[in-house]
C-alpha cells in the first residue's frame, strides 16, 4: 500500500507577499504549488490536500458588504463554503494539468467540507480572530447591533472578531476516506473547514478554524503516515529573531512540548502549526514535517525542514 | 444493485418566486428539497444530484462589481466555482440532516466540477445568455473595452451576454463515478459546471452551461437508470398557454422530437429540459422524467410527471 501524506498548504501556496489577489496571480501560484505536489505523487505517495483561505474569505466578506444594498450578504460560514469552491477549483484544475503533464492518471476532487466544533468551546466566550474590513467607530457600533463582536485593531480602526474554536472532526470524513481508498486525490477541509455545531442537527456557526489544526484532524482520522505543514519558512526556529536563534532539524514530541510551553512559537504564527504537528505525532505515533512549499521533496528526504517525531 | 437516479434540481429548489435570496430562505428551501431526495433514497435508489445557480451566481457577480475598488473581481467561471461551494454546502448540510432524521447512514459530498466545452462551439460566436446587472449605455461601453459583449435588454438597460455552449463531459467524471460506486451521495456539476476548454491544458472560459444539458452528460456517463429533471411545473405541455394546451403524461423519443421541432418548448424555458431528456433517452435507452420538486415520488410511481421513453 502507498504511504499517505496529508499536506496543509499555507497562504503562500496561492498568494505571495505584495500580490493583489487577482485570479491570474492565484492560479499561477496554484500551478507552482501543484508541481510540488505532483512530484510527491510521482514518487509513489498518496496525497490529501488541505489549504488556508485567509485572503480569499477576506475578499469575499468585503464583497458581501459592498453588494449588501443589492443582494443579501451571506454569513461568514457560508463565505467559507464559497472560498472552498474558489480555491478548490484553482488547485484542482492546476493538479489535473500537472498530473497530465507527468502522465499520471489520477482523478482529483475538491469536496465541500464542514468541520465540527463545540458550542461550549471557550473560544465562543472570547472571540479573538480579526476578520474582514476595518470600520470607523460609528459603523462599528451599528455592526454590534447585528450581533457582531467588534474590537479596536490598534492604529487601523474597528474590526469584527470571531471565535477560533478547536476542530473536533470533519463531518465528511467518511466520504473523504472512501474517496482516498478509491484512488482519488482529495482536496478537503479548505480554510479549516466550514465551522458547524451539532446540536441534534448540523448547523453553521460564524467562526474561523485554524487550518493546520483542522488539517491534523484530517491527517489523523485518515491514518496518514506523514502530516506535512507547508509555510513560508524552511524550518522552525527557537529564540526566533533573537541573537541565539536556532533552527530545528528534528525535535521529539517532548522537546516540542517544552519549547511550546516556553513560548518559542507565537500564537499568530508558528504556534498553531507546531501544536497541530504535536497533536498528529501524539495521536498517531507518526512523523509531522514543517517546511516551505519549495522544499517539499528535500524535507521528505530528510535534507531540510523540521521533523517532529514521537521520541 | 440499486437503481441510480440523476436528479437535476431547478432554481425553485433553492429560491422561490419573490424571495430575496437570504441564507435562511435558501437553506429552508434546500431542506424542503432534501426531504424529497431522501425519500428516494429511503425507497432504495442511489442518487446523484445536480442543480442550477442562476440567482446565486448573479448575486456573486454583483458582489464582485460592488467590491471591485477594494478587491480584484474573479472571472465568471470562478464565480461559478464559488456558487458550487455555496449551494453545495446548503444542499449537503440539508441532506446530511435529513438522512440522519431518516436513520440512513450514507456519506454526502459536493464535488467541485468542471465541464468541458468546445472553443469552436458556435455559441462562442453568438453569445446569447444575459448575466449579471444592467448598466447605463456609457458604462456598457466601458465594459466592452474589457472584452465583454454587451446587449441591450429591452426596457432594462445594457447587460453582459455570454456564450452558452453545449457541454461535452464532466472533467471530474471518473472521480464522480468512483464516489458513486463507493456509496457516496454526490452533488456535482452545479450550475451546469465550471466551463473549461481543453487545448493541451484545461482552462476556464467565461460562459454559462445549461444545467439540464450538463446534467444529461452526468446522468448518461454514469449509466443512470433514470434522469429526473425537477422544475416548477408538474408536467410538460404542448400548445402551452394556448386554448388547446395539453399536458403530456408519456411521450416517445420520436414524439418528443416532433413536438420539439414544431416549437412547443420555448428555448428559455422547457426547451433545454426536453432536449436534455431526449438526449438521455436516445443515448441510454432509459427513461427521463420531467416533473415538479414536490411530485418526485408520485412521478417515479408513474402517477404524474412527463416521461420520455425510447419508444
Amino acid at each position: 500500500m502507498k504511504k499517505l501524506i496529508t499536506v496543509a498548504l499555507g497562504g503562500n501556496a496561492l498568494l505571495q507577499y505584495g500580490q493583489k489577489g487577482t485570479f491570474e496571480e492565484q492560479l499561477a501560484n496554484a500551478r507552482r504549488t501543484s508541481k510540488q505536489l505532483v512530484e510527491l505523487i510521482r514518487r509513489g505517495y498518496d496525497l490529501v490536500v488541505t489549504h488556508g483561505n485567509g485572503p480569499q474569505v477576506g475578499a469575499i466578506l468585503l464583497q458581501q458588504e459592498a453588494g449588501a444594498s443589492q443582494v443579501p450578504p451571506m454569513p461568514l460560514h457560508t463565505c467559507g463554503a464559497m472560498s472552498q469552491g474558489l480555491i478548490g477549483y484553482m488547485i484542482q484544475q492546476s493538479l489535473i494539468n500537472e498530473l497530465r503533464a507527468a502522465s499520471i492518471d489520477k482523478p482529483v476532487a475538491t469536496i465541500v467540507t464542514q468541520v465540527l466544533v463545540d458550542r461550549n468551546d471557550e473560544a465562543f466566550h472570547n472571540p479573538t480572530k480579526f476578520i474582514g474590513p476595518w470600520y470607523p467607530e460609528d459603523v462599528a457600533k451599528e455592526k454590534e447591533k447585528l450581533g457582531w463582536t467588534m474590537k479596536y485593531d490598534v492604529g487601523k480602526g474597528w474590526r469584527r472578531v470571531v471565535p477560533s474554536p478547536d476542530p473536533i472532526a470533519q463531518v465528511e470524513i467518511e466520504a473523504i476516506r472512501r474517496m482516498v481508498n478509491a484512488g482519488i486525490l482529495v482536496i478537503a477541509s479548505g480554510g479549516g473547514g466550514i465551522p458547524v455545531v451539532d446540536e441534534r442537527e448540523i448547523e453553521g456557526v460564524d467562526a474561523v478554524i485554524d487550518k493546520d489544526l483542522a488539517g491534523e484532524r484530517l491527517a489523523t482520522s485518515l491514518g496518514s503516515d506523514i502530516y506535512m505543514i507547508l509555510t513560508d519558512v524552511e524550518k522552525v526556529a527557537i529564540n526566533f529573531k533573537k541573537p541565539d536563534q536556532r533552527f530545528i532539524d528534528v525535535m521529539t514530541l517532548e522537546e516540542a512540548k517544552t519549547y511550546y510551553d516556553e513560548g518559542h512559537f507565537p500564537p499568530g504564527n508558528m504556534g498553531p502549526k507546531v501544536k497541530a504537528a504535536m497533536r498528529f505525532v501524539e495521536r498517531t505515533g507518526n512523523v509531522a514535517i514543517i517546511t516551505s512549499l519549495d522544499k517539499v521533496i528535500e524535507a521528505l528526504e530528510g535534507k531540510t525542514g523540521t521533523r517532529i517525531i514521537p521520541k
